[in-house]
């Protein structure tokens, strides 16, 4: 779901669209239009930017079934979160507190520039901030300032005005613990229309 | 300073307060103006309410301090996060994820009505939310509803608005885990007053 509204929304602002995926077939007949379904790999090796939108477990499987070559110096966006499922539950996390998805993507390949993002709103939102009333906050984090700066960007192209720069990638745990937050929040309004403002005192100077 | 900014609000509110500390001379001596020092087993059989407000980890061990029959049918107002410090590093969490410093509060003590609340901000703005201009939220969970209608009473003569109640006392895992957000927006901003608002679809019908 979370690539297929991002696939339609970049190819919408005319970017060139492969969705990865592990089973090409099936996933092919139900693509957005005009975005090619092709095998992680492939995916990888056409991608200019890279963007992770996989479930937060296997992200690191799906990386693994690539060439290392086609990520190297690439910027990769890092849009899922570690949930864990069990039946009759809220989703807790696989990786928290001291550690999280986005650090370990970072670990495993360090010849990519990772850059947390996206992570903290429904992908309705991600692509249409609008459907949110009012400013709201859209949250980084990675070690490369330049990727950064791509990834705010695109983001920018998607309708994101306020995007605040947490920092290195460790500020990954920050964004990905407010994900059980979200989830309470999602099920006592029951749709996931909803984002976050900080509002902070006129006295903190520090414009993001 | 969590303790002591809240025993002068109330005080000044006209509440009769007494703080509990391990510490009675000393901190009697730096206590604000009014206010009564004693053992944390003088000041459960005082209270009328309870706020846990000690270091995260050293909640448990303050009150097993106290006679249990001082805790029976007493709402408990848990303001604390489970907070680990290490040199050098942002705090990371003892207790999150599956598990919280409300939930085990409340599992250990079954007599009391535990109430997460006022856990998600600085102590200056808990106790003066207009330090923060603008329309902002504080959450609060428990099992008890009479329980958090009566600390939303008292919220509401610190001056809070907008309080979202997050249901039972699960919900304090919600909130527990924004401390990690919480720490690096400080961080970044270099002052803690600063607050969260939800913004959310006007199709959200469901006001809270």
């Amino acid at each position: 779901m979370v690539g297929k509204a991002l696939a339609a929304k970049l190819a919408a602002l005319g970017h060139q669209v492969t969705m990865g995926t592990r089973s090409v077939e099936k996933e092919a007949a139900s693509a957005p239009a005009g975005i090619n379904v092709r095998t992680f790999a492939e995916a990888a090796a056409f991608g200019e930017t890279l963007i992770s939108c996989t479930a937060g477990a296997t992200s690191i499987d799906a990386l693994r079934s690539v060439n290392r070559k086609d990520l190297t110096g690439k910027v990769l966006i890092d849009v899922s979160n570690p949930l864990v499922f069990t039946p009759g539950q809220l989703p807790t996390l696989s990786i928290s507190n001291t550690d999280s998805l986005g650090e370990t993507l970072q670990r495993e390949f360090p010849e990519l520039r990772v850059v947390k993002a996206l992570n903290t709103c429904n992908c309705q939102v991600m692509v249409d901030p609008a459907r949110v009333p009012g400013e709201h906050d859209l949250f980084i984090a990675g070690n490369d300032a330049a990727a950064k700066q791509q990834v705010t960007k695109l983001l920018h192209e998607f309708g994101w005005k306020s995007i605040i720069d947490l920092g290195d990638i460790t500020g990954a745990r920050a964004t990905e613990q407010l994900m059980p937050f979200w989830l309470r929040v999602f099920g006592m309004y029951g749709s996931p229309d909803f984002n976050y403002r900080i509002l902070k005192s006129p006295a903190i100077v520090r414009t993001t």
